[in-house]
């Protein structure tokens, strides 16, 4: 057996879907209904945030099962809500704001971008609701970064569109949905997002030390960072999103920020994980942690044991 | 299904016998040869060590299998290992060192218990090897710490037997195998073997830290641990043994160390495993290095989708 194909009946493509809805828990409650009840579909986590206004689900699948799951999600989206009332901290451009597909064992890269080239079309015919392509399934080297299609947020493409040509969607427009606003759909890696509180109000320091160590300032590769205030906490946050984490990894990004925080006279309050981790990156910052010269994902009883299983099945 | 229930075809026990002889490779290859060839069971890791001179084995499988992967064992130890010629720096009583069983989920206490009964009694009939039982295979409460029956080692029983009834075997006896000495065999949790180096040759510096932080001086409960030296490195070893690491930690066994060596005018260089970890104990130094508030084995992306697997089964 190829080491890089899935065990049988392993799900093959990761869906992670953001909507502009974080308050309201019978529209989150909805959705959640809709993805659950998708046959094939398993959804594996579900969050929310009231600062952000914004939820985000992880569930996997094959492609006609996620295109399902994420048709019945929409509708009740684009039904529930308006993006002309909503308020967050979070960046956003459309209730059905962001759809990554991650491509896990046993699918590639290509055949994600093709799911997500479907999806967006039927947003566009179903809703009237034009997307942009980022990361891998981007068709210009800008919009790979999702900050760049971002920029200004649903108010800020409501002023540039229809007449900015740079700005105008890849698929449906050239003008927003009056509600939904638009939708970026992308191909990626798995992300980490992980907030670091800080134990100040202060949000100049947050986001002093989310400029020092995101890429797009000259910090560490593959990380994006953003400082936040967290109203309900009376906090701030270092909102990191790690999209390479063996390029930069939890163990790092966690150290940039507890030595800038204790070098700006605060300290590191917490950290929280948003959705799932990897297993990989969590055996990383124990083995950086505790020096462990001879670590692999072997070394771990469970990994050596369902290799072991797998090796010895005919 | 229950949580604690192993899924179809899980192993329900580990066995994790040490050999004293960590050097010659021909002896090595041909116990594991033994174990690997046993039908059911699974041989996951195999590690040996010239300075201990010392080799471990960590398998899994059903009570029978066990024991005839044992018995292959036994009969090449007996053969090709020979008490009265052995040093190494670990302590050891026999050919066949010590042999723990660990009950994985759907296995128990007491069904290990009587495993390690009938192995005894094997070694006595077919070997003349006489055996203690420690852990929570023990018949007295001195027994327990597999320390106190091998105080003094090989030579310490030489001298004490058959003389010395606080000393006799439980089973066999009462003097010793003339060239394998006797076996320790016992019930036990998981035990996380886990040697952390220090950047000094002084080895009154290890056995300080050691005494500081091992249970029986009145340091971290469940911590077993020794200061060696390590002549084919040149440096010294905390050998540490967390014999429940719920109780202590890899994050606080590390933590201390390396505040002790640092204090002492040294640091740590490395560290590494011996055998395997489970899965727990990674995900546990993770989560407390990086301040993970919301962390639990679900937030891990494969555990989740393996739990959700499960639930999804008919």
């Amino acid at each position: 057996m190829n080491p890089s194909d899935p065990a049988p009946g392993e799900p093959r493509i990761e869906c992670v879907p953001n909507f502009s809805e974080g308050r309201d828990l019978t529209v989150i409650d909805r959705i959640a209904g809709a993805i659950e009840s998708t046959r094939g579909v398993i959804l594996l986590d579900q969050t929310h945030d009231a600062d952000h206004n914004r939820s985000v689900f992880t569930f996997v699948g094959e492609p006609e099962e996620l295109e399902t799951a994420l048709a019945k999600a929409a509708a009740i989206a684009v039904e529930s809500i308006d993006l002309r009332k909503h308020s967050g901290v979070h960046p956003r451009i459309g209730a059905i704001d962001v759809i990554p597909f991650v491509p896990l064992d046993g699918s590639s890269r290509e055949e994600c971008v093709a799911l997500a080239r479907r999806v967006a079309h039927f947003l566009w015919e179903r809703f009237e609701i034009p997307s942009y392509f980022y990361g891998d399934a981007a068709l210009t080297q800008n919009r790979r970064k999702l900050e760049n299609i971002r920029r200004g947020g649903f108010e800020g493409l409501l002023k540039a569109l229809p007449d900015d040509a740079e700005r105008r969607p890849d698929i449906g427009g050239p003008g927003l949905h009056p509600s939904a606003g638009a939708t970026a759909i992308g191909v990626r890696k798995f992300l980490i997002a992980f907030n670091i509180n800080l134990a100040t109000a202060d949000i100049s320091i947050a986001r002093q030390i989310a400029k020092t160590i995101r890429e797009s300032s000259g910090g560490l590769p593959a990380v994006k960072a953003l400082g936040l205030e967290l109203p309900s906490r009376g906090m701030t946050q270092v909102s990191i999103n790690l999209i390479d984490f063996e390029r930069t990894s939890l163990y790092e990004v966690y150290g940039w920020v507890k030595h800038e925080a204790e070098r700006l006279g605060t300290h590191v309050a917490g950290s929280e994980i948003i959705g799932l981790v990897p297993r990989k990156a969590i055996e990383m910052a124990a083995e950086r942690f505790l020096q462990i010269e001879n670590f692999d994902s072997g070394t771990v009883f469970e990994n050596r044991l369902r290799e072991a299983t797998r090796k010895s099945e005919p």
